[in-house]
Order: structure tokens, then C-alpha cells, then sequence
């Protein structure tokens, strides 16, 4: 096996396609060398097959002939040796991944330096004080990087070196004590290890190299792959390449440049650079950049080379390119480009410009609107999409981001507290331990919404999505005390204004700024050519509980609502004490009352949904939670028995609650199975749903209404609930002309309904799958326990790749879905179907999803741009 | 289609094989009479297939015909006609399933009386008060079963007529008051139907048939086939039978015999009868029977005659015969033959019995030890296994049948009590509302446990089943106040007597007697026949989590531990502390401390195990139950701090359970994920467990451990959890001679783990399927949940054929075990794999086991016999 390539080796395919061997950088240095045939300082890239060697049985033995050949290239070359004392080559040994990991990983600049080279590199640059300094940093770096030396140490030395010369800075620190400060690291590397400083260069490179490969594994690099979901055995290629110096003198410098604006995506070239400069003091931010237009000024041709160079990379990567770069006494070196990142506003622009054409004559270039599509991702939508902070704080607590946007507002423990405070005209912040049906009129006044305990399915977290106010749940710092909470030495008094990011779940003390959501115009143009390339392969509905929210559903794009859950309608203020009444009846007529009171409001919440939605499909699924949610909490009931003793009104309800309490309610009686219990509430549902939809045929609107029946798990099952609602409706429908659009159908969110779908088919006019449960189930993990204790550890340790309630588990839960798919249509061929768990917002579930065969995703609103644009570029990407 | 068959048809295979078409009785009849040519009145069966066309679409239209020239056939042959006014011919119309379903559907008899023929029958009987008697019999038999109308009304007349004549009983009513009343119930029947009674026998016969075909889906049939799980759809077939009279005079008589005794097993034939009655007379138990012994006195030739037929009955089906017969003017007529029902010492008896061969001669028959196997099943063994009730009591409540067994004893309400009572030398019962590990020392001295909560697999249920100690669980019509219960108008106060039958989850008040569990010699003998036919091919172990039990298991046959609960050894009383110190330590050194505690202790009962299973695989399951259950509940400390205040150590215990609790504990932190949680607990498991095996290695045992992981769902938390075990394994093993036999596997119980077996199997020496939980995630089922309050309503329903914890779901959960099997095998091929959850006892899922490949079930001790038992049969079964 070949373990190193040179960065102009004629590789069969394109350079820039061997990311997987060369990594990344390795690749792209090799595609500016070989194929652009631009100024780059030779080198050569050690593969990631040497990497993955390395890990699985230590430093592969053929590795070091292929090494000295390739130095021994580079040193003909450049006609210069390493450890040269006249003119010695000097080289940087720096980590590349595939994907890139900035700051994770080791670097070793200014390799070759040894006591007789660095008298070469004085000669040379004619300055000993440049030649020492190089030396100093190569053995402080080395020592530290390589042998295992700690870093301060070295540092203290240097501060020592400044006091004891007088000097303001380290450029001030004369040569000679440079001088000695180099044989004193030399010591102190020595003590620290063990070990001397090595002064043979080939050591020192084996040395460095071997220092990267074991950096993929230091727990930096570990940690931030497990963030960003990057596999851990891809291991990294090592880039060995020539030093050029932008700090040798003022006709040298350095920077960093981008062809166009990262920001804005504004075509205009957009960078900052440093004269007489390493790329190290750009990043560090010590000086003070110039900007790139400045440059003009500074090194007019340079200027004009790097723009020609800008045009040619854009052209050939047919997209923005981000650099680094390096001018050595006039000469310019690039050092580094690749696809630049960019903001949500800036990928927006560049896409929809670049298809529109970018250059001149036979430079012109530009990418087809399928390509274009492929260049936004989610996060760049949901960037453009909610309120964001634009200012940074202090985080004083992180949860999780259970409903995006951010908010600020004065604080409030109770929900009658930050009603009454938002009747003063105040904004609030709900602050809450958890939350239950009792907090609703005060969650529906807060801007956000703040939990201590709980998960992304939580109470909290499930309203405040269905709502769109931003949420920050299971913040497990926080401690509620009264009407004030501490997190660590801050205290947070009521009316205190703290500010909430519900994208990432931070917290922070103080009003942030935010910036408004107004998506740019490109929103909509993408978004559009999003539904041409889709169009009749996967449509994108909404999970959508309310008028509001069905319209404002529909203005994002929704073609339909997959879930209208009912439950949501049970728990406003005005309803819950007669959900309270229907549960506590102890006679059939009062039961029957408070059904029939309830009829009469879900019929007009049935009403405002479907005409919101109409001509379009509406998904309404039957009441599926256990009925211990709408009443008071046992464990609160008791302790206010035991301490001061309960009215008659409490007391029933704690017996009913007791009653419905349940040991695991996620596995309890709800779904399908609370009508079977209590049948009375399906066909009241059912009957407030037709009534609803026969007032708007009245009106001459086109309702089209699916019944959906949850936690199905057998056909003679939905065969009965299906008859309860087949009864409703032929009584309803009897006679009445222009009748509404009805189909029946149910979740597939057990693992025994996917597995047995062929039989439950049968009583089915449609699918939905609720891969939320599925998921649940199929891992046995209850999303409000595992989510902040468990989920974790799991995915720091590597047991899970991704959190499979934010992304779908693709061969488990994943197998079940394409299993259920397949023997459902083995049953009816054209069975609708559709999945309407959050995952129905994530674009690689929307991948799986399109794959398995579903008709339509469904996720909540503010979701829905980002499912269009998922869903058509998994349209291209599976074509 | 050919809806009707004469008895003496012959057709092309043995009657008896056309159950499907003929039912059970119908086909037993053509049996006795096309190939025996016993004496059988003759006669003929309309189909199933009739009744199931029945059901679809109302009275097949070509059936009349059929039926029309079977009865023209039935008047040639006994040259009598339906409807004589000389000498009328009478048959009688009773249903017959495939599968007796007894008294649970209609009868007529008599039929083709009216006005004419009655007059024909008092001439050829010259007995009008016979005939009239008979008469008046039928017509209210008709107006009730086909005409729908009310019985009661029938039987009012009839006092009205026996006190207007003075009579004492229904025979005493003299004939020409029988005449009248026979008028009357015509009367009675229009008035009560508005339809006349029809005096046409062809009306008559078709209505009567129409009867039986749709009493299929009565009420009482429907709820009997629900309870003993028979299809709805199989229908039943209709007998019509020419009458014969055993009431005609003392010449006459009727009975039913067994061809040997169905209580005892012994080889002599046994029955009653009674002279001149009718067949109900017998069932009703109006007049004492005479034993069958006593009809060599009275009818010495019919006597002989019967008993010659016994003998070719049993040669015949090989098999002990249950008949009805009567006898008309002394001519023995044979009505009705079937494999006769016995009790489970009689099943074990005859099975050995006939294996030794029966009759003489020609005549001599035998069966094979591999029929005798399958004419054993489950519930005969249970029955000789565990001590029953051999009397019968007033049942004031029924809970679930949790841990079969009979149990007396006087009822205490805390464990402190039930302990005190017990070192009083009381039998003792304790009654709570449910368990939990507090109670645990009164549980150990109970003879049997109530609970008012709690599903099969509460603490309760478990616990009890583990110990082999009967008991009750969610007997939710006990309410507790104090000490004291009420169940209806009943009390019961502490220290009085009470029974509970753990099969049948009855409570009785009063000391009921129980009969021992003393299994006859049979036992022994069938179950080593078992065990060589199942031999290499599905082997039985037990769960068992003490030595005790271990012995107890082997002893009863297990060939090994298939699931032995760690958990178990954490809550005796001695061990809690150290548990909740563990989970409470502030520091790593005291929660070390605590770990190496529960070593010490863990270690002596893993030795206790190990020995007892000396020699046979033992498999131990790491800690799998979530923490908080070790703590003490949040409710009642919450409780009492709000009443009275909590010590220091309550409040931790407080702050424990708090932070540990879950809203849906079965999903939650526990089997695996525990370990990942706190790694620390696993490995002082292993340590004990490995010290346990080397202390028995060397005292020249032979340990076989097999270490099983809970729990798993992804590949990479098995392969972490095996590492942890081999660390512990390797360093424990180093250097030591003779080690102990070691493997390394894990449950599959989750979906997941069952879709994705193929990556698990990577990291795994065996798989063991828990079914239990496996059940409860792939519907979504929380045993504790849904067993008391939603499973009987979907059994009721039919929504659920079987409840699914009983007896694995064939097609759902099956369908996974399946898959995991399959795709286990595809990673190695010759993966060990076997079944723990309670379906390893039960016969049905053992046949789906053994399908699938698996290598042994498991089961509680109390069930390997019957394991051993269904493990033999499905082999022989899947031949």
C-alpha cells in the first residue's frame, strides 16, 4: 500500500475527489499544485490509510523509505536540505482530516531547525534574530506537541527572557538572548521529558507526524467529533510541506482571503491581511488586520495575481473558495483553499447568483438551479428563518433547544404571576421546573419558555413547539427557590430580564439584541425550484394544532397538515376544567354533558383548522395522550392532604388521578386504547369533526379531512375503532349533498404495527408514521428520561452515532419504517403514506424517508422550508 | 357445495378426521355408525360450511332440498314419517362445533310433534301422557329457542297447571291437563312472538337448524370461545337425530359412561344412569344416578352390550371414551362418543397405561411413548405439581393468578407485622396494596401475598414466582384501611383467616382445605420420556436467583440457569442498606466502599448458585432494574416531609430518589445503560461472580458462567459492557489453573436489538430473548399498565386473541424473535441462543420457539416439568 503522495502527483481522478486518502486540505493543495498549477510551496500528504495503520498496530514499517524519498524530492526541488547549515529547508507538518476540524489537531511549523541549520537560516535570511526566533517557537512547539512537555513552562521562560532583557514585547527581545533562550528550551525539554530535543530533522519529522496521527485520537478531537457527528475512524491525512515566511520583512505578509463575502454573499472578494506576518498572528488576533481591498495599496501586483487566482478557483471549484495565503518577499505562495463556509443569508445569495453566471467570455461560469439547490443546508434556512441573537453574553446555564428562536423578557415562576405581568405590558419568560396543562395561560403569554427538568418530548418543549415560541428545557443547573433561581453564584430575581436561545439552549442574564427573521428574496426563488424538483415525489405538510398555526403552516409552503393533535385543543385555559368534569363524571349523563360541551369547542377549533387549510389535506389524529395529563399531579394532590387537607373538588380529583396514574404512562392507556376504554370521546371527536366540516361545504369550502387512529398495534383493533368512526360518519354524511373529503387511517409508531402492517393495511386508507414513539419503542428509550442523563454519555462514548430522536436511527428504526412501508403496500398497492414525527423535519431522515417509499414528511411549521428543501435534494441525490 | 351428510355416509377418509366439516359430535356419530355400525339412531349433519355460509349471507338457497331428501331418506329407513298421525318420526336438532363448546349453544328435541302427530305418538306409545308430555315439552322448547320467545312464562304455566291439579311434581299432571296446557303454550307462543307455532315439521326443522346456526354467535358462545381462545369463524355444525326415548318405561333408561375412570385413570369403566329418564334428567341431577356397576343387575344383556362397545371405542381411537346411551324398551341406542376429558393424574395415568397395551388377543392395542407424550398437557401437569383447593369456597374478590399455589393463612397488613406473626409460629398472609424491596422480610415469611395493585410482573408477582410462594396481585375490588379490608360487604381484619388460589387469582375468607402436591409415580416416567425425545434438541433451564431455587429447579428437571436476576440478591433486608449507601456516597471512596460490601455478600450467593447448578451452565444477568427501585418511594417521603418533617438520611434518600426517578422507569436508565451510568457496579459484579467461580474451582467444581448483559441496543454498548467484563475477567483469571468455563452475551428485548442481531452477534458468546420486555416495547404494552384494566377488555373484545404475555404473539413479537434469530446466525453461524422471559414455560410459545432455532427456554422451576413436557411435544409435533 502507498502511503504518501506528493502534492503534484498525477492522480488518475481529480485530486479534490481523494478527500477520503489525502484529507481535505491534502486534497485541495494537491488539486491547486497539480491541476491549477498555482503558486503553492511543495510538499507531500501522508495518506489516512497511514493514519488508520498507525491506530490499528502502531507506524507502518514500510512508511519510512516512502517518507525519505519524498523528502529527498522536496529537497531537489528546492535545492535545499533539511538540516542544511547554509540554507537548510524548513517544513510544516499539519494535520488534514476529510472533513475539517479547525484547532482540533496538532500543528509543527519551522521543522528542520536544529542547532547547525538554524545558523543556515540566519545566513540566509541575513538575520540572526529572525533565525533564532524561528528556532525558539520550533522547540517550544516541538516540546510541547510532540514529546509531551508542558506548554507554560516554556512560556514562563520567555517571559523571563522579556523582563530580563527589558523588552516590551517578544519582538523586542534581542537576538542573543534569543540565543540562549533556544539552548534553554533545549534543558528544559529534557527535564520535562526526559528526552533530549531531537536534532536529526528525520526524527523530528517521523516525530511530528506521528504526533498528528495521535492527535486524532487526544480528547479534543474525540470530543468535537462526537458534536459533529464525524465518524471516528477516518483518521487524518498529514500534509509536509515547504516553509515560506510572510514574517521575513515588510515586503513580506500573510492572510486569509474568500472570493466572495462569507457574510452577505455580497460577489465581491472580501478578506484581512498583515504585513511582515505569520498566518498564526492573523488568527491570534494580536495585531490588528487590514483589509483585503487594502492590499492594493500595499502589493499592487500581488493584489491583482491573488484576484486572478480567486477568479480561477471559483471557476474551477464552481463555487466561494476561502484561502490562505503567504507573500514571501513579494512572492505570493497559497497556502490553503476549500469551499468557504458561509452564513444562512450569504449561501441564500451565492446560490441563486450562481446560477445566474459569474466572469467573462470564456471564464464565465455557472451552476444549474438542481446544483444550486445543493448548496443550502437546513441550518443555512433555519439561520433566515427565526429571530436570532445578534450580541453575545455570558451563558450562565445550557439545556436543551427543545423550540428555536430567542426571547427575552422579565422572569415569572407561575403562570398566573406572567399572565398578570403581560396584562402590565411586560414580556416574559416563563420559568419553570416542568410544566403541565395548569401553566398553559401563562406559557401562552411568555415569549419563551424556561424548564429546569424534562426533554425535547416534555411538556414544555412539545407546546412551545407547536407554538413557536422559543424553549429552553431540562436546564439542570438552574435551581428554583421560590420566586428566584440560582445558577451557580448568579441569582435571578422575578422580573429580572434574562434572554433564551432555544437553537442551542443557552441562557443568559441580561437582554440580548436580537436580530429579526426576514428572510432575503433567494428564500423564496430556492424554495421554488425546491417544489419543481419534488413536485409528485415527496410532499411536505405541517404538524399544526390551531388555526394560526395551520395558517401560518400554510405561508411557509405546507401543501397539508399530517398531525393535528387534539389533545392541544383539551388543555387551553377555558377547556381544561371540562375535560377535568368528563373525567370525574360519575354518572353517564355527566359524561355525556361534558362531552357534548366539549363537541361544541372542538368543533369550532375543527373549523378554524380546516378552513386555514383549505382544498388541502388535514390529518387530524384522535386524542391520544392518557388522561392523567388534563388532571392535577397525585404526588402535589398528597402533600396538600397531608400538610393542610383537600376540598371536595380536590379530593375527586386525586382519586381520579389515581385512578388513571399510570407506572409507565408512555406504555399505558392511550392512543386507540382510550377508546377503547372510553369510547364516547372518539365518536365526540369525530362528531365536532364532521359537523366542522359540514359548516364549511356550507360555506363552499373544500375541506378534505384524514382520521387518523394512534398507537395502533393489531387490525381488529383499527377494524373497531374504524367503526366507531365509519358510524359517525354515515349518520353525519346521510342525505347531506357535497359531502366532505373523508378517509380513515392510522399511526404506525409501535414496532408491532410496522411488523405487522400487511393486516393492519386492511382496515387503513392511510399511514402516518409516528417515528417519534417508534423510536421510542424500538429502543426502549423513554425520550423524557434519556434524553438529558443518558443520551449523553451514550453519544460521548461513541454508542450512538447520532441521537436518534433528532436524526432516525437508519437500520433499526429505519428497518422497521421500510419494512412497514413494504408490507403495507403489499396489501394496497396506493396506500397513502407519510411520517409526522420531528423527524419529518431533519434532512436525512427526509432522505430515508423519500427512500422508504412515503408520499409526504410532516413537521412543525417552522420547520416546513427546510422539508422542501431536504426533500428535493433527496429527490436529486437518489435520482 | 354439499352442505349435508347422512351419519352412515362413507366417506373417503375416516369421519372422525372431518371435525372441520362435522364437528365433533357429528363426526364421532358417522364414525360409531358408518365404521363402527354401532348402534346409532340414524340421522344426519348439516355442515360448518352451511353455518359459515350462514353467517356471511342468511340460509343457503339450496339447502332446503338437501335437507328435504335426507329426511325422505331418514323416514325410508325408519319407515316412520315426520308429522304421522299413526306413528309419527321424531328427531332431535343439536349443534356440534369442531370443538366442544358444552351448553353454550341450543338444543330442540322432540321435533315433528304437533297437533297430528301427537295423537300418533300416544297410539304407537299408548301413553298420552307421554305423548302430550313430550309435546308440551317441545312447543315451549321451540317458542323459546326459535321463536325467541320467554321461558319463564312457559314454566309459570306449568306451576299454574301442577297447582290447579294438585300435582306434586311434572309428571304427576294428568294428561288431559297436559293436553290443555299444551293449547296454552301454543297460545302463549303467538302472543309472546306474533308468530304462530308451526305445526308443519319441515318449518319446524328449518327453524330449528336457522336456531343453532345462529346461537354460533350468541352471547354466552361468543364469551366462552374468547375465554377458551377458539376462532369465531369456525361455525358450527347441526346433528338431526331420530328420538329415541329412555323415559318410555322401565324397560328404558339412559346414562353416560367413561370406557375408564377420568378422575383416577384407572382402567375400569365407569358412569351413571337412570331407568326410565331422559338424557337431561341425568345432566340435571333431579333424580340420584345409579352407578354404572349397578346395570349388570338391571339390564344384565344391554350391560354386556355396553360394555363390549367400550372396548371397541377404546380400541378404535386408542383412547379413554366418554359416551351418552340410552336404552328404549331394552335396545341400547349409542348417542354421542368422544375422546373423554381427565383430570391430570388420570391423564398421566393412562398415558403410561396404554403405552403397556390393553385387551386381549386380536383386541389388544397399545399406543407409543411418543403418544403418550401428546396426550399430557400443561394444565394436567400443573395440576399434579402444586397444591390446589380440594374443596370450593365463597370467592370474595379475583386478582391476577400471579404464583400458582394454594395458600391459608392469617392476613397482616405490613411486612413488620407479618414478620412478628410468623416468629409467633402464625401462617401468615400478607395483604398490601402493592411491594416494593421494603416489604420483602414479611414477604419471605409468607405463605402467600395479596395485592390490591400491580400487574404480572409487579415486585409482588415477581418476587412470589421466583420463591415458588402463591400469590395474588391486583385484586382491585380490596380496599385497605388500616388493618383492616373490605371487599364488598365483607371485612376482614388483621389476623383473620383467609385462602388464595394462585392459579386461578381467587380469595376466599375462611381456611380453605388444600390438598399436597404429590405427583404420582407417571410423573417421573413421562417426563424422562420427554426428555429423551427433546434430547440435543431444545434443552430447558430455569430462572432461578438463589441456591435454593437453583436446587429446587434441577430437581424438577432444569438442565441448567437461563436467567438468574442479580437484583433479586439486592433486596433481601440485610442488603438494602449497603445498596442505597452505594447509591447515595457522596464520594468515590464511599460508594467503593459500599461496592466491595455488596462483593463480599454477592459473591457467597453466586457461590450458592454455582454449586447448586454444579456442572450445568449457569447464566447471570448483570443489575438490570433501574435504581430509584432500591430507594424508597418520593410520594411517601415527600408525604412525610410535608406532615411532619424528614430525618438528615430521608432527606438524601429523598434527594436520591428524586434525582433517579423517571417518568417512564421501563425506558429508562437501567439494564446496560446503568452500567454505562456507573461502570463501577458491573465490574463488582463480575469480581464476585469470578471470585465465586475460582473459590468453587477449587474445591473441584465445575462452574459454568455465562455472563449476560441487559438490555442492548446498539453493537458498540455490547462490545463496551463485554470489555468491562473481560478487564475483569482477564485479571481475575491470570495465572490461574483450572478456570472456570466463561462466555459473555446478551438479552435481546428490544426491538432493536432483534432488527439489528447481526451487528450484536458480533459481540456476543449467546443471546437470550426477553420475551417479556421484547413483548412490552414491540406493542407498547406496560404489563403493569395494561393487564388490569386494558387486556380484559381487549380479550372481551377479540381485539387480542391471546394476551400476548401469556403466550407469545405469533406474528408480531414472534416475527422479531425470528429476525433475530436469523440474522444472529448469519454473523455465527452456531450463535447459543435461548429464551428467559415467562414464555419459556408456556406450551404454545415453546412450539414457536423451538421453530425458530432457539437452544433452550427458561423458565421458573415450578414450570420445567411442564417445559420439559411442551419441549418434547413440539418436537414431535414439528416432525
Amino acid at each position: 500500500m502507498r502511503y504518501v503522495y506528493s502534492f503534484d502527483h498525477k492522480h488518475r481522478r481529480p485530486p479534490m475527489e481523494h478527500k477520503d486518502l489525502l484529507g481535505g486540505k491534502g486534497a485541495n493543495l494537491a488539486e491547486m499544485s497539480s491541476v491549477l498549477k498555482l503558486p503553492v510551496p511543495p510538499g507531500f500528504t501522508v495518506t489516512t490509510d497511514a493514519c488508520r495503520a498507525y491506530m490499528e498496530s502502531g507506524w507502518p514499517s514500510d512508511i519510512d523509505d516512502e517518507i525519505a524519498r519524498h523528502v529527498a524530492e522536496l529537497e531537489a526541488t528546492m535545492g535545499r536540505s533539511l538540516g542544511d547549515a547554509n540554507d537548510p529547508l524548513l517544513v510544516s507538518v499539519r494535520s488534514g482530516a476529510r472533513i475539517s476540524m479547525p484547532g482540533m489537531m496538532d500543528t509543527v511549523l519551522n521543522l528542520g531547525l536544529n542547532d547547525k541549520s538554524v545558523k543556515g537560516l540566519a545566513k540566509v535570511t541575513g538575520s540572526k534574530r529572525f533565525a533564532y526566533d524561528s528556532y525558539r517557537r520550533f522547540i517550544a512547539m516541538y516540546a510541547n506537541v510532540v514529546m509531551g512537555a508542558d506548554a507554560d513552562a516554556f512560556e514562563a521562560r520567555l517571559a523571563d527572557a522579556r523582563s530580563a532583557t527589558g523588552a516590551a514585547t517578544d519582538a523586542d527581545i534581542p537576538a542573543d538572548a534569543l540565543v540562549s533562550l533556544c539552548t534553554d528550551y533545549k534543558k528544559l525539554a529534557k527535564e520535562q521529558t526526559g528526552k533530549a530535543f531531537p536534532q536529526d530533522p528525520y526524527k523530528q519529522l517521523r516525530g511530528a507526524i506521528e504526533a498528528v496521527f495521535a492527535s486524532w485520537n487526544g480528547a479534543r478531537a474525540v470530543a468535537y467529533r462526537v458534536r459533529e457527528n464525524i465518524e471516528h475512524t477516518l483518521g487524518t491525512a498529514v500534509n509536509v510541506q515547504t516553509m515560506v515566511f510572510g514574517n521575513r520583512d515588510e515586503r513580506s505578509g500573510t492572510g486569509v482571503g474568500f472570493t466572495r463575502n462569507a457574510s452577505t454573499g455580497e460577489n465581491k472578494p472580501y478578506g484581512d491581511f498583515l504585513v511582515n506576518a505569520q498566518g498564526e498572528d492573523v488568527v491570534a488576533g494580536i495585531r490588528n488586520t487590514q483589509n483585503l481591498d487594502d492590499m492594493k495599496e500595499v502589493f499592487p501586483e500581488v493584489y491583482d495575481e491573488l484576484l486572478d487566482i480567486f477568479v480561477r478557483l471559483e471557476r474551477h471549484y464552481t463555487d466561494m473558495c476561502d484561502t490562505e495565503f503567504t507573500i514571501e518577499q513579494g512572492k505570493l505562495w497559497m497556502l490553503q483553499t476549500r469551499i468557504g463556509k458561509r452564513t444562512g443569508v450569504a449561501a441564500l445569495k451565492m446560490a441563486v447568483d450562481m446560477t445566474k453566471g459569474t466572469g467573462k467570455g470564456a471564464d464565465r461560469w455557472k451552476i444549474t438551479r438542481e446544483e444550486a439547490l445543493q448548496r443550502v443546508t437546513a441550518d443555512h434556512l433555519d439561520a433566515v428563518l427565526h429571530p436570532q441573537f445578534d450580541t453575545s453574553g455570558e451563558v450562565v446555564a445550557t439545556g436543551l433547544g427543545a423550540s428555536p428562536g430567542a426571547a427575552v423578557g422579565a422572569v415569572y415562576f407561575n403562570a398566573d404571576d406572567a399572565a398578570d405581568a403581560a396584562d402590565r405590558g411586560e414580556e416574559v419568560i416563563l420559568v419553570r421546573n416542568e410544566t403541565s396543562p395548569e401553566d398553559v395561560h401563562g406559557m401562552m403569554v411568555a415569549e419563551g419558555i424556561l424548564t429546569v427538568r424534562g426533554g425535547l418530548v416534555s411538556h414544555a418543549a412539545v407546546v412551545a413547539r407547536g407554538w413557536g415560541t422559543p424553549a429552553v428545557v431540562g436546564a439542570e443547573a438552574i435551581k428554583i427557590d421560590g420566586k428566584q433561581f440560582t445558577v451557580g453564584s448568579v441569582t435571578v430575581r422575578e422580573g429580572d430580564v434574562i434572554s433564551l436561545d432555544g437553537s442551542t439552549g443557552e441562557v443568559v442574564v441580561g437582554a440580548m439584541h436580537t436580530a429579526d427573521a426576514e428572510p432575503p428574496e433567494e428564500f423564496e426563488i430556492l424554495l421554488g425550484w425546491a417544489d419543481k424538483v419534488r413536485k409528485g415525489k415527496l410532499a411536505v405538510r405541517a404538524n399544526a394544532d390551531s388555526g394560526d398555526d395551520a395558517a401560518n403552516a400554510r405561508r411557509l409552503g405546507a401543501e397539508g397538515i399530517g398531525l393535528c393533535r387534539t389533545e392541544h385543543m383539551f388543555l387551553a385555559p377555558d377547556r381544561l376544567p371540562v375535560v377535568r368534569r368528563m373525567i370525574l363524571a360519575d354518572t353517564e349523563e355527566e359524561e355525556a354533558a361534558a362531552l357534548d360541551e366539549l363537541r361544541t369547542v372542538q368543533q369550532a377549533d375543527f373549523e378554524e383548522v380546516l378552513e386555514a387549510m383549505d382544498g388541502l389535506p388535514v390529518t387530524i389524529r384522535l386524542l391520544d395522550p392518557p388522561l392523567h395529563e388534563f388532571l392535577p399531579s397525585v404526588e402535589e394532590l398528597k402533600i396538600k392532604q397531608a400538610s393542610g387537607g383537600l376540598s371536595d373538588q380536590e379530593r375527586r380529583e386525586l382519586a381520579a388521578a389515581e385512578a388513571w396514574s399510570e407506572h409507565n404512562p408512555m406504555l399505558g392507556t392511550r392512543g386507540v386504547r382510550l377508546g377503547v376504554i372510553k369510547p364516547g370521546l372518539y365518536a365526540m371527536q369525530v362528531r365536532a369533526l364532521l359537523d366542522a366540516a359540514a359548516a364549511l361545504r356550507k360555506r363552499k369550502k373544500h375541506p378534505i379531512v384524514e382520521i387518523m387512529i394512534p398507537l395502533t398495534v393489531t387490525r381488529e383493533e383499527l377494524a373497531l375503532a374504524r367503526s366507531w368512526v365509519q358510524t359517525e360518519v354515515d349518520s353525519a354524511l346521510k342525505g347531506m349533498k357535497n359531502k366532505p373529503d373523508i378517509t380513515i387511517g392510522t399511526m404506525i409508531e409501535t414496532p408491532r404495527a410496522a411488523v405487522r402492517a400487511d393486516e393492519i393495511a386492511e382496515a387503513a386508507d392511510f399511514f402516518s408514521f409516528g417515528t417519534n414513539d417508534l423510536t421510542q419503542l424500538t429502543f426502549g428509550f423513554s425520550r423524557d428520561d434519556v434524553e438529558s442523563r443518558m443520551m449523553p454519555a451514550y453519544l460521548d462514548q461513541g454508542l450512538l452515532k447520532r441521537n436518534p430522536f433528532d436524526t432516525i436511527d437508519q437500520t433499526g428504526v429505519g428497518d422497521l419504517v421500510r419494512l412497514g412501508v413494504e408490507r403495507g403496500r403489499s396489501t394496497k398497492k396506493k396506500l397513502k403514506m407519510g411520517v409526522c414525527g420531528e423527524h419529518g423535519g431533519d434532512p436525512e431522515s427526509i432522505d430515508l424517508f423519500y427512500r422508504a417509499g412515503l408520499d409526504y414528511v410532516s413537521c412543525s411549521p417552522y420547520r416546513v422550508p427546510i422539508a422542501r428543501l431536504s426533500a428535493a435534494q433527496a429527490v436529486i441525490r437518489n435520482r
